[in-house]
């Protein structure tokens, strides 16, 4: 099964974007993955291909139209298609490691991108939309937002990485940031690697790591400790 | 001052990707702000053009080198050079809409995107990097990180947007989701606009959106709630 996703989006030109380079692109070409985005506005009835109008009840900027989204939505993803349909947006769930994780084993996604004051809130009802948002920043729109989820997904998708790299992933699932990293050269700037990691004690070596990344952990992100690990839901643990 | 951005990364063909279009495009074009992305590879000395070795300590993958980095940093920030520098990695302090208008203020930023297992330490200490997370959720590398923040970024730099959107954005400074928004058709596959929003009751549409927001983010973000409002930091209230 390939993962497919169709990016809803004014800007269709932002894709692949940067996901047609490094790991990403290559499994794009690879045929790892697809990637469509398609013109909302391609899906504008009158002559102007209006996407957008005014709030209703008032309010300043515009807010996208549920009947073009809709026919836009239902082009991308006709009946049977049971890709999950997601809506970046400020207002959404903050997205986390563990939904990367089943977005990338299922068959894909439909994103829609938000732009202007948001999307008409009927869109959301009807057509089943999550929710999602990628840091507590307002963007330009969800195109960026949609590139990160896409790029946190493929790496895992099957294939994508090599065999090391997957399963050292799976070994870290406890909620704790990275320990520090170091390698050559032995001294930089005056300053030596740490001791314990040249020691060639490997005992001693784990515990100064768990100890530091409790430490680091403890300061910058204290949410993430007195919550329970959930298996797969492990931040911050590696990068291939 | 002209906002000046600077991205070190092994992907450079990366930037300005989705930048170079919509808003972040256009006020790139007109001079608003700049971007140079460098290739970190450009900074390796030996022949085969290293920019990393095995940990310190033992363990899988890559960590990338001080003595690289330090030089591909010092290349982008000589002396003098007062923009912050930010290193994208899952290991940092989340961003905040207010650490991205603390940022748009300012003379830019220079963003080390990090790859593999991360960088050596020593690097973080002795260029003074500020580590900053976005979502949490493991990337291929930071460069879709580093492309949100300057997304984030961009559309507050003075003149980017219009005087409406920023002035509105300047007037919710609450830790609240946004209000549901809906537009015209009046009616939407059975669904009418909520009869509150076509009354005309100025006061009873402001009570009502209230009322809406305080559900939207109890429900979907508590964390939000029960946070003392600090100016600046209120995300998700608008969108241009």
């Amino acid at each position: 099964m390939t993962f497919r996703a169709s990016v809803l989006t004014l800007y269709p030109e932002m894709f692949p974007g940067p996901l047609g380079h490094a790991l990403a692109g290559k499994a794009l070409a690879r045929g790892l993955w697809t990637l469509d985005a398609l013109q909302i506005r391609d899906f504008a009835l009158d002559r102007h291909r209006s996407v957008d109008d005014t709030p209703a009840g008032g309010g300043p900027g515009m807010v996208m139209r549920a009947d073009v989204l809709a026919r836009a939505i239902d082009a991308a993803a006709p009946p049977g298609d049971d890709r999950p349909r997601l809506l970046m947006t400020p207002r959404g769930r903050p997205l986390t490691q563990a939904r990367v994780r089943e977005l990338a084993a299922g068959p894909g996604a439909v994103i829609l991108c938000g732009r202007f004051e948001g999307v008409d809130e009927r869109i959301v009802a009807t057509r089943q939309l999550e929710e999602i948002c990628v840091g507590d920043v307002v963007l330009s729109g969800g195109e960026a937002a949609a590139l990160l989820l896409l790029d946190a997904c493929v790496r895992l998708i099957p294939g994508v990485m090599g065999k090391l790299a997957s399963g050292e992933d799976e070994s870290f699932s406890r909620n704790l940031l990275e320990y520090p990293q170091y390698t050559r050269p032995q001294e930089f700037e005056g300053r030596a690697i740490p001791e314990v990691l040249t020691s060639g004690d490997h005992a001693r070596i784990a515990r100064w790591r768990q100890a530091e990344a409790q430490a680091i952990t403890r300061a910058r992100r204290p949410d993430l400790l007195g919550t329970a690990p959930t298996p797969g839901d492990h931040r911050g643990q590696e990068r291939e």
